[in-house]
């Protein structure tokens, strides 16, 4: 049976908790498709968290690995497109780190795409009644730090033929319900949109061609 | 028994569905307090709206009545604070009428305030965990018209000791997947935020003085 | 000959300049159609600013009177369509008062509709190249009480055949370069909004029927 | 003398006019520190834009290019900081085409970050007053491929020592007249703007470390 790998982040920025870690908890274990389920937690710290992601690559051995965060401000499930080789971080890690132009790997390459069908993904979330849409901007704090390294190493050869890529998902309700003005969604719609994500996943080998760029 | 009359629309702007008639509709028959819920569903109409509005209070002599509507492209539940006498609508409504700065009533005035407990409401949204705000403005569309045509006849014997308003709430998810870019919100949680809203209200005699205005 | 009376806020909100002065000073003096322009500058504190505008509009007697204020955050001109009878404030004014829904006038009507010819100054305005739009809010700071105190003068014997209302301007571009993600406007194209809106108004007696409004 | 090269785009989308090529021609043989300026005009269409772009790199042999595209809707001058090797187009181009998910350069890397100082030009802009701030996505449509195309010509002997990258700018006034609820910027601000920017790319050989990330 494959292995599908989720992780999700602990809470940063003052916030009692991050809605990626309560996504992908709640799908710890399930099966989907012919593959199941291992959640786990990443640290919100430059570094430690790329080195907690490769252990549990090397560990875990999935076919899959979606890693999951937030994205306080957003509207929707937003697929990510590209991870970039930079940190600047706006507000300090949650070890107290801010870096600020600094590469995330001295020899690796500028960016790497997503291996996910990003566009098969966002399609289905919008057709199971999930708000989606491919982003093409990750940031540059941890989550994209994340993606980067989680990419970085399927270069490597521990990571041949396994896909691997990024989603952000916005607010819960009860952290929107502090922060005036800003959008949310449930966790039980977040939950089926990453259960679509990874049924997507392993049911497209090619991704469709469908528009999904901004034009800026 | 005292009744709260709760109302939604039917769908516009070619929408299947309207979450305002959803999310009423579920709490019709629910008692809350020392109260019984009415839910009915107005039409999306100029003119009839309001004479369904006012049909209804002479009919179910409600002691509170808060009409609900969408409002795409908000992204919380919205506690209107007045409605002006003034349609201007920019598109047309489901009989085909785009009146354009026409007055609602002729011998009306400008503008009524809701006499629910806005404050209060917003407040104990938030604390049930339901993103919400007071808003200044209910747009000059049929959801604004129907709000002063309810608060209109609540001026008249027929209103007497009767308190009334208007929510504005959200897209649901299955709207905003077709609408990319745009927040929505739960059903479940549209429910729970109008049901503080009915509790808070039974519950409000006076209104707490918490900050709620705009800068502009 | 004629008067306009144009009226600018001070700074507030730890603002060095107010854009709504600097454009109204800009034009004090200049003969517009057939009437001259008399700007003056109005305190960001509640009451008192009233209390000037009361004392502006008997001795200046103008035939037109128009108060302008700083919208932080908007992206165009706004013409304003109503004013509101309560003050509720986000900060405190340049007195550090912070009321929280009082009445602005104790006898005075719920709200007060602009009798400014506002369709037609929002369709000139753009007609000149000066982004610009119908508001439905003025909001419940400073910038409505003046709006609401300035009608409720123009309703008594004082205001017999005078016409007013008031327009909201975006951030200066050099205020927007210390806010980041903020639009703004220059300054020369504030002024040319102004200046329209005061020839609009002029030449214009009934204003013209074009779609102005917003759905919620 | 060392020459700077900006260039700017055709209209499209509709519109009359590009504000991309009014900014830089402005600027069109103008002394700036110790160089002068040469302004070109682009096509707004895929390849062809990137064919001019290398024609005009041989030609013109500048020792710093700057290309500068239209981006309806920001609100500042975007300093862009790394361009991405995919075409995606959610409208035709002007000569038709629309291409989805297609590679820029078929051996090229997956990005490239500019090679201008983008934290010190966002920084001098806003000291001049000009909104301006890092961005970390141009887009998917001809901008960021003309963007892309730009550095992977720099990256050969060709730009040995040439430092190049982009700005997006937002709409004009005239432009955001027609378009309601869209910031812009006037043609004066943008120019100021520009010139800035190649100003402090000539005077800065090592770019300043100062925050200019997203959290997402």
């Amino acid at each position: 049976m494959r292995t599908v790998l989720l992780t999700g982040f602990e809470p940063f920025e003052n916030e009692p908790i991050n809605p990626s870690w309560e996504a992908v908890r709640a799908l710890d274990g399930e099966h989907i498709g012919d593959a199941v389920v291992v959640a786990r937690q990443l640290p919100c710290v430059f570094g430690a968290a790329i080195d907690a992601m490769d252990t549990l690559l090397r560990e875990v051995k999935p076919a899959v690995a979606i890693a999951v965060g937030q994205a306080g401000g957003r509207m929707e499930m937003s697929v990510e497109r590209v991870a970039i080789n930079v940190d600047d971080a706006r507000i300090a890690d949650n070890a107290g780190a801010q870096p600020i132009d600094t590469v995330i790997a001295a020899q690796g390459p500028a960016a790497y795409f997503s291996t996910l069908p990003i566009k098969a993904i966002a399609r289905d979330m919008r057709a199971a009644g999930v708000p989606a849409a491919v982003s093409q901007t990750a940031g540059t704090f941890v989550c994209n730090h994340v993606f980067y390294g989680l990419m970085h190493c399927l270069a490597t050869p521990v990571g041949a033929g396994v896909r691997g890529g990024f989603i952000h998902i916005p607010y819960l309700p009860e952290q929107a319900a502090r922060h005036p003005g800003q959008p949310s969604m449930s966790l039980e719609m977040m939950v089926r949109g990453i259960r679509q994500a990874v049924a997507t996943t392993l049911a497209t080998d090619v991704d469709v061609r469908e528009q999904g760029g901004q034009l800026h």
